[in-house]
């Protein structure tokens, strides 16, 4: 047996006593856990002077790059975590999707991180707010690693998984984090962490780990941590009114599990594909790590005409079902976490079949194949059929944590939204209907309760992700009983270990601050910046050109050259009756075109192509006689790591004699990094 | 003396008993106000039953321009209100801050409503997120109205701005609020109120009001609902633990009075325009309602070598404030709300003396003009001077919430960081300086600590909107003992009465239920769909032109019309050399051109013009035998509520013979809503 060690303040250490893990399959003892002796205090001082100050030195793409590495390190290792997997209870499929889901999020951010935020240790957040008649004062918001240490207090289902979908985030923000994972399958979270560590991939001080309580830690908490809580509501309402927590404000994400739901549409009736996909869906939540998913299907909802043939359909899926020890040929549905999550579901049950009868399993008695079905902790799939859930209670706030779904009729889509928010809010409620007029209605009218929805026909169950699973780039959370909490998303949970603060001065203050351009700054003049290599060029560069005059003789040539002969550019009296323009303009593209001509260096040089355009905007027609004229300002710059070149933004405007804006856009450019001969 | 009356499930209804509410400068019985037999829980059920769906009928354009509405029938009952807002012991200037400065926001928030959110009743966040190979499995957030109702809990300090600065996003946002002014000065409060009802601008239900105490009303807050809190850390964190808070995971933002700092830059010597500023700003923000702002200087860090200087200047100014009775002339500074509260500022005054010495005013003394400064809740301006900021704690925890401020030295940029922080997280720091680099090290070192951080210099100053005065369009709320909020922020604020949903299925099914077309959902071909109005016209509609062959002719051509004779499109030596093109390449601006050449449709018809283009990325270049087609299908429809025309978004691709893609934009149109002859 092992004694599993924390991880603290730069060293091993294991606790002294503690509690022994069973493996779920046979009883056997596994691992010892504690932290008693930890000093927690020192963890979160490490975090804050060690981890975060170097964390905080990285770019968003530095830290990327790196949770690609670490992805890539642990991938390679991955058998060892898959042996420890099978002790957990968990089926070949539980543990791809717990340990190579975790590795999956890793790589997610890598991606996300450098496509979507700046190579730059903070972020600029919305527009420029003008604040002011002359523009001398304005606004902009920009967001920072937080200071302080995320502490993650992860559940037992998903020890790898749960690890990294949190993890993830944090390091890409900026912020160090302290892991505490349930002491029922830490031994598969140490082991993984001890290659994190000795990966040396991140910082010293990025991550620390708690194989055990997590003590006093938090009365040491402040306003620049963060927690996030993954488990039983139970718990995690107690630790969110925590007097620290509260006194401080500290964030606190909680994801709990939720009485999620699944419907099935009432034109999805037997013989529909979307019939057989919603009773697949439902027997593979119910089994899929034997229930043990806060995502798990717990309520499912069907037109009361269809609910005979959709318990006949499970019940002879479930049948199928071969509960026991994963490694043995043919079973396809492994163990809970123990002995101890048995008695919980058991429990659980006993109060759901106040309201619901028992349609399959037997909560007390179950064959486990190649196992002993007593010292391991095995429980038949058990399906129950609630007939009347608008009276019931128990059945929309009883949670059974194992593989246990109820069946429920619902008569019409406002009574299926009403049951849906029974549940008080969900992560995760899923339709199955080929039906999008039903699927619009029913998703705005339940959208306020969930934070996920998944609407499955035939034409995207093949590529579905399916109920159950979380993804990156979607949030994960959802209100009231759910938690309130958001994780992942992209990059929203990113910012959710950044502080937003708005800024307020002058353009030239928050230019400088900011590293972006804003109106106002000061506009420099003098070589032409497509001159400048990335490294010379400075914000505020600027080249204005023109002006070149507009000739109706250009207009009509630029009509028959590209075949745009729009009734506003040819003709004066159809033209006159438009309400934007009032007789013949010129193309907009003629206006973006010439301006090019004008701003244009034609010799080789360290810009290397005008790759895209944003925010084009054609504020004042132009027309014939008018004089263009065409200011380019460098606005913003991009380094790449991996290329000797990176983006330029610049600002344009396309005025006309009067000074009249006709035009404002960014121009997006690559330039290259290091010299170049003209 | 009126006895106040809450406004509960649709009729005003007076509480039984009740406290009696002061004059602030005579000391004058004002009101009695009593919640007392109010139904809570039944005010609860009306916003839900009866404000909520009338309210998310309403598209967000639909209630901005109710916000303008409502903001300019109340600007011109604003006398009344400035007559009350006198007994609240509110100079003019502080009665035009809460009272005008309310209805600012409301029309802040009818403007930013109508350009930054859509004319519909939910919001499409962020962009499509592909999760599946070959695209049938997509992911897309929406953001649709909470179905509870916002509970805000306001300071006794703003009985006006206090309301409608949360009133306006909630309502923006779709969902309907219940109001709890601060007894103290809720007559005022009131007063305003009742306009509103009587305004009937808003439907039945949108608002409500508690004078008085809010009895039983959190035990009835359920997941959906939403609490604001403005005042005291103490009042706020009680609160937030409330069980049913913490129970449903209810929403909670609270905006508590913070250790605000003011930092003098060491450039900032006496004799520069950055000096002068900073006393003129520390008094204002220490006379300004009487130093009762969540957000007034507290502590004010100055270079060491400076503080002789500053306090001279600041005491200097200080014996020019005249307190007293604000309808005499002359007088510059009111009273406090009540004296209830001089006592407990002159409480927090004896225990920062503990650290600090008293280096102007009385405490216990002052002269009141035109009032009796014993009856009247009068207070000498104080300024205390602290030589050892870093040994002391009182300094950076005591807040005396009246006209007293703190003097400290700091003896280096990592200094002055560090005692910013001391603050545990401020709603607002300023910075005045004329050193951009001083700015952006201390800014980038301090933003975390901070909700606001304002840099005030020669050039900004006489726009600036001051240290004190939080903006609509910036966030308001700080981290940590500021309360961890955010409000306001533009939409940002409107985002908290959103819940944020992840939508999983075929692009077809999203696309029918967010109203925006995805990629991979069906293009339908016919009628030209630049024939069909905004009615007329679906999401889909689709328009296939082309191909036209780019030729070398075309390229030379194109570079000599426009002048842009860039040497990649003109040199075949020089451009094989290209990172990114490897031989001569057309213009990124020929290929928009000819692309808006194949798909016009020359003729007048309801597309009245093309007023700009959105995320243009040129993917593949384009040379001479290329042959380039256009797909252009209709992505989205915004109609305007004050115009015969809408906003069309059309997703355009650019493709070459070998069907990879050239480019993609999006091409923006206005397009009438009636019929029209073509």
């Amino acid at each position: 047996m092992k004694t599993l060690e924390s991880y603290a303040a730069g060293g091993w250490k294991a606790g002294e006593g503690g509690d022994t893990q069973l493996n779920a399959i046979t009883g056997e003892a596994v691992a010892k856990v504690s932290s008693k002796g930890v000093d927690f205090r020192a963890m979160l001082e490490h975090g804050r002077k060690v981890g975060g100050p170097a964390l905080r030195k990285l770019t968003f793409h530095e830290r990327a790059m790196r949770l690609k590495a670490l992805g890539t390190y642990l991938s390679e290792r991955k058998n060892a975590y898959y042996a420890l997997s099978s002790a957990t209870g968990a089926s070949k499929v539980d543990s791809m999707i717990d340990v190579d889901g975790g590795f999956g999020t890793l790589f997610a951010y890598a991606g996300k991180g450098r496509r979507e935020l700046p190579n730059a240790t903070f972020v600029i957040d919305g527009a420029t707010e003008v604040m002011s008649k002359t523009g001398s004062f304005v606004g902009q918001h920009i967001l920072t690693p937080l200071k302080g240490v995320a502490v993650h207090i992860n559940a037992f289902n998903f020890p790898v998984w749960g690890m990294l979908e949190k993890l993830a985030v944090n390091l890409l923000a900026g912020v160090p984090a302290i892991v505490k994972p349930a002491s029922q399958t830490a031994y598969l979270t140490e082991a993984v962490f001890r290659d994190m560590v000795e990966s040396k991939i991140f910082p010293e001080g990025s991550f620390q780990l708690i194989c055990g309580s997590v003590g006093d830690l938090f009365e040491h908490l402040t306003g620049q941590d963060v927690v996030t809580f993954t488990g039983s509501a139970s718990t995690g309402q107690k630790l969110r009114s925590h007097p620290a927590i509260v006194r401080n404000s500290v964030r606190f994400t909680m994801e709990a599990d939720s009485l999620n739901c699944s419907i099935l549409g009432p034109d999805a009736v037997a013989g529909t594909p979307e019939f057989d996909l919603y009773v697949k869906e439902v027997v593979r939540e119910m089994t899929t790590k034997c229930g043990q998913k806060c995502t798990a299907i717990r309520r499912a909802f069907v037109p009361r005409a269809q609910v005979p043939a959709v318990l006949d359909a499970l019940k002879a899926r479930l049948a199928k079902v071969v509960v026991g020890d994963p490694a043995q040929e043919g079973v396809t549905m492994g163990a809970l976490a123990s002995t101890g999550q048995r008695d919980e579901v058991r429990k659980a049950v006993t109060q759901l079949r106040g309201d619901a009868e028992l349609v399959f399993g037997n909560p007390d008695d179950v064959k486990a194949v190649g196992a002993d079905a007593v010292k391991g902790a095995f429980l038949s799939p058990i399906l129950l059929h609630c007939a009347q859930p608008s009276e019931s209670r128990v059945v929309h706030e009883v949670e059974a944590f194992g593989p246990v779904s109820t069946v429920m009729p619902y008569d019409s889509i406002e009574d299926v939204i009403h049951l849906a928010a029974r549940g008080e809010g969900s992560l995760v409620g899923s339709i199955f209907t080929y039906d999008n007029a039903f699927a619009r209605e029913l998703v705005l009218g339940a959208a306020s309760h969930h934070g996920r929805l998944l609407i499955v026909n035939r034409d995207c169950a093949k590529e579905s992700t399916g109920h159950g699973s979380p993804m990156p780039v979607l949030i994960h959370g959802g209100p009231g009983r759910a938690g309130g909490g958001e994780e992942m998303g992209g990059v929203r949970g990113v910012y959710h270990y950044l502080q937003r603060t708005a800024l307020q001065g002058s353009p030239e203050t928050l230019t400088a601050i900011t590293g972006q351009w804003i109106p106002g700054a000061t506009r420099r003049e003098g070589v032409h910046p497509f001159r400048k290599n990335l490294d010379e060029l400075q914000l505020g560069d600027t080249i204005k050109a023109g002006p070149r005059t507009v000739t109706l003789e250009d207009i009509e040539h630029f009509a028959h050259f590209t075949g745009d002969t729009f009734y506003a550019h040819m003709d004066e009296e159809a033209a006159a009756k438009n309400p934007f323009f009032g007789g013949r303009v010129a193309h907009g593209y003629y206006i973006l075109s010439i301006a090019a001509g004008l701003f244009v260096q034609p010799d080789p040089g360290p810009v290397l192509a005008n790759y895209g355009l944003d925010n084009l905007r054609f504020v004042t027609p132009a027309k014939a006689g008018d004089q263009l004229s065409v200011t380019l300002t460098a606005k913003g710059k991009n380094p790449r790591i991996t290329e000797n070149y990176g983006e330029v933004r610049w600002d344009t405007v396309v005025t006309n004699q009067d000074g009249k804006v006709v035009a404002t856009y960014d121009v997006l450019t690559m330039v290259e990094k290091g010299p170049k001969a003209a």
